[in-house]
């Protein structure tokens, strides 16, 4: 009964598989690779992009930060929800990667509407030399918050950023979940709507840790002035994201390609959520975010998630909590690809007693 | 053949296996996992250090830029070989995690001398303000040319690096190799001979990709006015390197300590670059690294050097070759773990017919 | 009839004096000279803080951001109000000399109150390294809306500070503006109430180009983990900061200093300035800062202000104007030590005739 | 008798003048004054450029930092003389403004020739992502051993700049003293011989604290991906040097331009520095650096330094001093526009009676 995070599963066999089938004989170090080229051809092909460059790091965090710093200049400012993780959970990553540009939050909370972030783009980059320049903008799909984009919602932040000039990124650490969720494919999630670097998350959705980097015009110029390609390359090296045994970070990226292992567990991930949901909400129980992947966020007493916790359920409460035991205490949940139905089952039985 | 690097060398089983082990169940993320304690407490008492922090970060370029940032203020300079890693393989990562220091080059060419480094260290630091400010010197156990510094010699340069109040790191990219080489103990190696902060590397010494940090004394103020411990932690997160998923890191270096893994597999490596250089020797070619532990540096006509390549060998020619083919080159040679008695003797096969 | 900016006037002659009378002779070069010494001396005791570390630079932003890199490490962020300078005016600034921290915006627009900095803080530095750490609190005094913290309310956000062990740096562009209007000490404005680092402004009062930076706890232990006095010189270096013929800018300080000028040129300001007030009031146009000292907001139809400027009134629209001609639209008039009764006049004849 | 700086002179009667004059009413801020725009105007007419963006700095240490920052990324690297005033005295201010690029020294101490140039560029940017990239070109003339680059010198180095495709920089902290000593044009000794940004400097010859960066293609891309001139204007707010009350700074090097004074400053500063060598030399002492302009080095007995210190002579020992009182050591003398005859025939009998 854990749901504390994605983070918290294991792997799925098929990577320890494709792991021990790399792993004989020399192979050419930092990226030169045969498992590596396979895995850039395979990424391009999913994306219906022939031209893009793809790279591999490990974590979430480096495969941002690197993508905004490739897009933005330290004089600059990243347009983003008030709940990205870039700006709440990376300890200044992004300033720290891009030589020390601002993050400018949009305001409303965890889902940026076209509106907010017009709003946003105008009240920057408008006093000369004096404030910061209008930087890149940030999507997050599924959001931090557990929502997810339409692809029109994407399409439209996306306009919104056109109309300005500035570049697109997309935190992807739940591509999959909100790809399956809106039964599009990653192009239409992607370029199609106007972003410009994706990554393409692999760790939160089975994998050990491997996130795809999709930079989809490659030869644009990038923040330094080098194209977006070159820059990224320099970047990811001096920043010590480049790994001399790339193969094994490759190979967990092709099984997670491989018969399109990544919906799977995806789908499995957004299942599981379902039914929690519907649990819930059977008991009468607030779900917050109305549009879904496998993360959801509820209300009840905290005296409730309290016994829940006691009797076994691995979650967090989010935000300040009550004073009260009566009191209703925001939680979330998360389902993974590891979920199983007997898991969801046992936890609505403890927390329909808790109630 | 191939002996271009110890990054191209595959894993052993033991990896693998360990891998398996820890995969089944949750497991809390970010490095609160049990396999990521177990791993602490062995390297503690591998290094008989039972207060030391110890991390895991993917590659020798985090390990070492982090932690020469937790040891070095923007405004100061770090002593280091005129070819040190950190100065010339490392794309600027020293000067981007410390926010703009310096390296400030000990004259001599691979291997510092205590004289040399106190040179370097006379001439920097005072000039008040305008110069740069000493900050920690860095050794390299094995060098980049292949030479292992004596237990005394570590000594002698960490006695001048007290001498001036200045913080020791130790790049140990190759430290089994070194440590196996020298017949000495971690505990020899590091703490024992004046060092503060020491890599203990495993991905040239067969992980897929693992270096564990050991800060000997956490408690003591790091660059930013933090312990050294709470400092290196935030910038680890900060720059990417904090695992999600940190049993995997973590199940890495717990194969690599069992069984004193990392012993034999750096005994090896050794031990068949010992075979090579007599055979080398025994040709008449010069090696050009004296002491020496997986790596050797030797001297061949150039038209040797194509034949041998043509003929399978895999190894890079190192520095600028000459221009007609009689003239001798220099090449570099790597054995790691994998590396074959068959393999030698047909690369000395190889290499005899081609000159 | 200029009202742009404190930084449209001239510098009256006791400047261009003191200026004339160090003006002779060899002088140790930066900062080592007797006109220097002879500034720090009459500052700390202008301060009534004998201990005091005093530096002296060209601008505000320089002093503002060299102040906050010396309180704040990169893993930090700085709480600011909503407008401040260093968030809005700076071009990144702060986040450029502390390496890439970030600025935590406190919500409620101008003013801080002591509830609203708790909740930021609050908000921040409760994540683990997951999140920024907490790092100093920046108050500005005058603030950018032209509004005055009476000392009860510096002393109240410095409590709340202190309460979480955050360090006080104090915006004093407008200090000798907010000071004679508070008629209270410069001490009582500042170490008193709990501020650790003060920016003495002098070059919107009245001096070319000189901004005194007060350290009242020089050993205290800055973000490098040298003491605040050795870090911020430094700093000042690396930035190029540091003023070779340091006797120039001290002379400036100097005159400012001399029979309480500093006192005078504000109080002229402010005097002008409620001149100002009362005459835009008698109006009945809305003045939108309650608390005042050289500078005011105020309301008036659009087409007013087009014709007080086209008959020659020079300032500035706040914000985003109105679309039509008979809308209010916010406008700022900042008095200066230069500006004339006769200005005053004029002004309010013009205004009165475009309403 | 005070040799030890340029930097320890007053400032000439044209540059107080000046000041009082452009002292009256009010003027548009941060650089948009009219005082501003005719030096631009009378910058460009001097240096025949009249495409070239003209700023204003106060110090040596932001033009050279700000310059080399618009001219190199991060992962780059700067070529410059081993003793270099941007590497030996600026306190990593060059790391500070590029985010962290290197500093490659050219072999061959103070002064660069093209073959030490080539073969310092050959050693990097040749492995990849994982050595720096290639970056600027920083020439120093005078350089800080004082000797004065030939104008087929600059051309020579700036063509082999060229020949890799690096831009090159000239920091001209003693630009005049340089130009009158080679008789030539700024523009000879800049844009024709390949120079594309240059510091033209000012304080070192008698302004209180003016330098002038030129950009002679303000339209060609910056390290950024900006236009140089967008660049640099961002970069000079962005590190706190774009003063508010610009026409101050501008008056300076207004008075600098006028009938040409900055050419009879410096000529007097260089006439006085061959009538101290020319005695030096009648004494039988040796002159190190053979070309010079207002600075020499010269060896003496140490006793005859400390005796000529002690009869009131104030100048600097240069490098290590040798340990006995008969061994000669090095010293700098530097002239400035201010030098009198009398002090030159006061020091030559001290220091003859000393020898």
């Amino acid at each position: 009964m854990n749901f504390a995070s994605d983070n918290a599963s294991p792997v799925p066999q098929q990577v320890l598989d494709v792991l021990a089938r790399v792993n004989s004989g020399a192979a050419a170090s930092y990226g030169a690779d045969d498992v590596t080229a396979e895995v850039a051809d395979r990424v391009r092909a999913l994306f219906e992009a022939p031209g893009a460059a793809v790279y591999l790091v490990a974590t979430g965090t480096a495969a941002n930060s690197l993508s905004l710093a490739t897009l933005c200049a330290p004089f600059q400012t990243i347009f983003c929800s008030e709940h990205a993780h870039i700006h709440e959970d990376e300890c200044n990553a992004p300033e720290f990667y891009t030589g020390g540009a601002k993050l400018t939050l949009v305001r409303g909370g965890d889902v940026m509407t076209p509106e907010a972030l017009r709003t946003a783009i105008l009240g920057e980059g408008n006093r000369g030399v004096h404030g910061p320049q209008r930087g890149p903008v940030s999507i997050t799909n599924v959001t931090e918050g557990g929502n997810v984009y339409a692809l029109s919602d994407i399409g439209a932040l996306c306009a919104v950023a056109r109309e300005y000039g500035l570049p697109v990124h997309l935190d992807g650490a739940r591509f999959a979940n909100a790809c399956v969720k809106l039964g599009c494919t990653p192009a239409e999630m992607t370029w199609k709507a106007g972003v410009d670097i994706a990554v393409f998350g692999g760790t939160k959705n089975g994998l050990m840790d491997a996130e795809a980097v999709v930079i989809f015009d490659p030869e644009a110029p990038a923040s330094s002035g080098f194209t977006r390609a070159q820059e990224f390359e320099l970047r990811v090296k001096r920043a010590g994201h480049l790994y001399s045994k790339h193969r094994y970070v490759a190979a967990q990226m092709l099984a997670y390609l491989e018969d399109d292992l990544w919906r799977d567990l995806a789908q499995q991930a957004n299942d599981r959520c379902e039914t929690l949901a519907r649990g819930l909400q059977d008991m009468g129980l607030e779900i917050v975010n109305k549009t879904r992947a496998n993360m959801l966020f509820f209300r009840a007493p905290l005296r409730a998630h309290k016994a829940a916790q006691a009797a076994g359920a691995v979650y967090a409460l989010w935000g300040n909590p009550p004073e009260k035991a009566d009191e209703p205490a925001l939680a979330r949940l998360v389902c993974n690809w590891s979920t199983t139905e007997a898991e969801i089952t046992e936890f609505l039985k403890v927390m329909r007693a808790a109630l």
